[in-house]
């Protein structure tokens, strides 16, 4: 085999079908069932402004990423005929304190100097005409922001792997590496020794542990997301709402909602906290009042890997030539995924990545580029 | 057959086991599954004080239900072999506000007088000692209130009756009376008809639909009541805690806690709002602040049937006198059900019921006897 | 109002936006949830060949419906949004025994003479070319079969409908209805009394209750189909397998595939027994021997509405001009849908069907038409 | 902390309970929910008969773990209220085939010899008066074989370990350990490292992977074990009834019963195959032929520890004597736990254990004990 990918999520999923497609002999390992950690939980944003206010070095990235999704959904869906969800209503970002005022103008400030033609201020009255259920003044609408069902998008990228040929292991439990004079040559698991030319390691947030056998630090820590949802009889709203609060309502399919959410710093405790379903609620029903009378559907947690500088891990191990490590895309995991496939495979070839990857080393110094909420 | 139960929950479970003890042949038909209505919902308070802070013709029943339980318990038990999860740890009440405050003095101030015994006021210390995460300045402890998991209790009638030569139908429908000469003689089901000579209808909150047909007019109305659970590492309740805000928090096994519950009158719409999850939530993090940590478990819903003077309808019909209707328990159906089985029973044996009974009849004028909760 | 519809099933919801979209105001009333019976638990065929080996009165109602689904299910999608899993790749019809031989043979004579050009007759190297997973000597492919996730498409409708204007409110139960002067204006539900000019009956195998009250007597029992689902590592099925065994097997998305149906005659009895997984399991496993290895993911059953002669009630009551009863599709209702609403719109606009709607009329005398299966 | 443990299954469970009775500062990390694995799918048989028909060294631990059960429940029941689900009614072991026959009577002559007191031969006639719906000539009852609800059982251990003062840290995973001059002073964990003066690795299936990274190999396997779940109207089974061809059928409370189970060896795979499902409903209806027509409620696996020559590893580690593994106790798991976390607790102690441990110990050369099925 050339390829074992450990890690059976999104991204593990995304490098597997890309490398797939390329000709490569893959084989993923998953110690569980597909895409059931972070991938299963995010609430599906495509939103490439989300997170930045200001330059940062992975907005070329996320810019790539988000322009991939129209083909690749094309792709994935004739390739499997799986229902990823997708759509391109757009994103209304919106403040809700004097604080987030200030904010959201600096955020669309920025988006406007980049991309004019995308990002639109909207009076309340303009709010009102397209989303007369939220509670704002004003509201900046990034139009070509899109969403999916993250699961669905997950299942698909390791379905399309396999219709292009990649083997998917689930129940397989990567636990070592197997050395042979000082070069990596494979993984020990629970389903006995894989031999690979390359090995890539996508863990998500239990990629440390997995990086400390091959006495790489990184510098990361697992943060839990918790979300719920709800459904209404009508449908209230069409864009994804996302407060400069930290709430984002998303809606899905059937009038569903999907509420989110917590960011509990340092906790692999996938269980959902009272308080976290209050404060959901609380803040979701400020923004769209009428979200009280919904049906409350549920609430479940993911485990999101993020690191100290707030930027992915992404790279070549510095001893081991033949091993890669990608992992920390905390929020940004769906979005990234499409290119992070992409760069991936590159260097998995021995390619030049078409973008400057040095932010996402797996030795760089602690950056300053923190990620803002 | 002599008689014919229509309804499958708590009341009518209770009555056929009654009937089938002392030699009647009972059939019982039930739309869906047994217990599926406010009978599962309940969180199983056998709370014969909680509701009264006066003089009230249900005290009588109250105080004789609670004192049957712990015999009726044993007997199910020894039947059935189900996990009635019964324990006697008492009621702790509690106020949040100063007007809570007199209400809880009065409501102690009235106990005090009846059950001297049984209930115990409590300094701040003395609730810390006993219930250490319950925030309060003082409290009354009513000893004796038990609980049950009311789903269970309600399935252990059924099976005791089975047991006592009962017969269950589940997914039988009730539709239709079967006249003869003025005389009520059967029941059309989706099971066909069924002939008795008595007939109870026990059907919860869908009763009035029922009594209509009879030409009698019962003056109810339906009570959604949603309820919460979480769980917890550690113990945090010894006692139920009902605070006079009409939040209680009832201890399960498993380090289980039911929240409970909402009140919105008129609805039948058996699925659970958003707002109540966030109020429920709230009012328990205020009494036990420590609830945030826990993890949410789910949420639901039952309808209850209430009447409009609060107080149950349980009689013979004007006209038809070997038909019996017995509902509108409201709030107190897992409590009153061990009461209610036995003083049916009695009016279907044409015996005299040890209790006064005229409050509860189906022709009475609405009374005054409002609960105050 | 105009028109009130009582049953929020796949009949009803189909009805309701046929009308709402011709500008009537709609209300539907539903007991539970929407789509909760049969219709929530077909496996979805759109197999308008399935059912008829020889000339039968609806053969030209199925083929005018599975038409009509292309359209109409872009039509829905567009309003709703909905997943509906609408795919056209057909079905392939197998035959297990000498005896299944022989109808298979007839069957495709059938619909040879019919429909020449959407049937075709496949040799075992056929078969295994298409189909390499099914175990059969020959088969017959009916090329214009499609199938949908039912309960998606029957919300579908009723999404539909909403946005076209309708009402729909669930947890609402009819349970009589209101005369003036020998006309009835109206239907008392547990919402109280709703008024309308005009009434349609679409409660499947709970219709006969009702038109019970109208002094309508029809001649239906209710059928209990249960199905089971599976999922595979690898897609073992590109069309739907069909054998004469009455075992037949629908590919849905990411390889999930539904097995079904028992046929357990008068029962309302919504569990499933374990003799019928069994049974359905074995079957599937003659017809796909890998399906052993599949994963078993779970079991569910649904209530058909079955007649005496196998043909379903549409039409107007014979004393009460503004009452419409429609029921007893049975194992067609998904597929009939489409055309059922088409037809019954017409009924209730005074306009003339243009079908031949005398064998489905509610007085008719039982027909000789029973369904071969 | 004095001891650490690693594995929060009903062994890991047991030992920390027993070792927090002895006074130990016990803390035990897994990595996900505790009793997620084999502790929750067992059946929960304690039948120290059912593995044995010749000597066998598990004998004297099985017999004295059965005997410590009724005070061992009593205790749990006290510490941490959790319903457990125990009885003692009793096991009844029958052939269906020629070669079962004879396989019975060996067991049951074996078992006479050793206790005459608690094994009966039962006729045709006796077995139809004990278990009227049982299908067999004749059986062998075994009286004191007891049984629980696996899952509860092992809750219980961990929550009466907390009420001991032990600390359980649930979604912790160790991924390695920490040394200090040869020996081993800790584990790293998900959580941080964890330091410990003794160490018991007790993580079922997973164990040998653990035990790797210690330089010990555990000649050890995983096979998966399905079951499935139904309900009965009236109760079919008093006593577990016991195949010699593999199947068990267990009644539980409320009518259910647990039939199981497979056996896939070599399987990490956590899903239910389709084949075991039809398979095991296959052998339980041949033995209980109403079985046919009870609800199907579901079906699940859980992944057990066996070892090759079906002998548990109980003993301290070859090299660090402050590392003790406890493993492989395949179908005897439940059974076994109370006399498990004795003996290791004495090991850890440096007490004496008070039974013949050579059989289990972690170097010894693979012995002729291999089970009997």
């Amino acid at each position: 085999m050339d390829v074992l990918i450990i890690g059976g999520g999104i991204i593990g999923s995304s490098v597997a079908f890309e490398l797939a497609k390329r000709g490569a002999s893959v084989t993923v390992v998953e110690r569980g069932e597909l895409a059931q950690e972070a991938s299963s939980a995010a609430a599906g944003m495509l939103g490439a402004h989300s997170e930045f206010s200001t330059d940062h070095p992975l907005i070329p990235l996320a810019l790539a990423s988000q322009s991939l999704f129209p083909s690749i959904i094309a792709e994935l869906v004739e390739l499997t005929n799986i229902n990823i969800g997708w759509n391109d209503v757009g994103m209304l970002k919106i403040a809700t304190t004097n604080e987030e005022d200030r904010k959201l103008m600096e955020h669309y400030e920025f988006w406007r100097r980049i991309q004019p033609q995308h990002v639109r201020w909207l009076t309340a009255e303009e709010v009102a005409q397209m989303e007369p259920y939220v509670q704002t003044d004003y509201g900046a609408m990034y139009t070509i922001d899109q969403q999916v069902d993250a699961r669905q998008l997950s299942l698909a990228f390791a379905h399309a792997a396999i219709a292009k040929g990649a083997r998917f292991l689930p129940y397989t439990e990567a636990y070592d590496f197997v050395f042979d004079d000082e070069r990596i040559v494979g993984v020990k698991t629970t389903r006995g020794t894989i031999y690979a030319k390359q090995i890539v390691i996508a863990c998500g947030a239990w990629t440390p542990f997995f990086a400390e056998k091959l006495q790489l630090s990184l510098h990361m820590y697992p943060v839990k997301g918790e979300c719920i949802a709800v459904t209404t009889e009508k449908r209230l709203l069409r864009a994804t709402v996302f407060a400069k609060n930290g709430c984002y309502i998303v809606p899905k399919a059937n009038n569903r909602l999907v509420i989110g959410a917590s960011a509990l710093v340092h906790s692999f405790h996938k269980t959902v906290q009272a308080c976290s379903v209050h404060e959901l609620l609380a803040r979701a029903m400020r923004i769209v009042p009428e979200l009280a009378f919904a049906t409350f559907e549920g609430a479940w947690a993911g485990i999101r890997p993020q690191t100290k500088d707030g930027m992915p891990y992404i790279g070549e191990h510095p001893q081991y030539a033949n091993v890669f490590v990608v992992t920390g895309h905390y929020r940004n995991g769906i979005l990234l995924s499409a290119i992070t496939g992409r760069c991936v495979s590159d260097m998995v070839e021995g390619k030049e990545v078409p973008f400057d990857m040095t932010p996402f080393s797996l030795t760089r110094k602690e950056g300053k580029h923190a990620l803002h909420h």
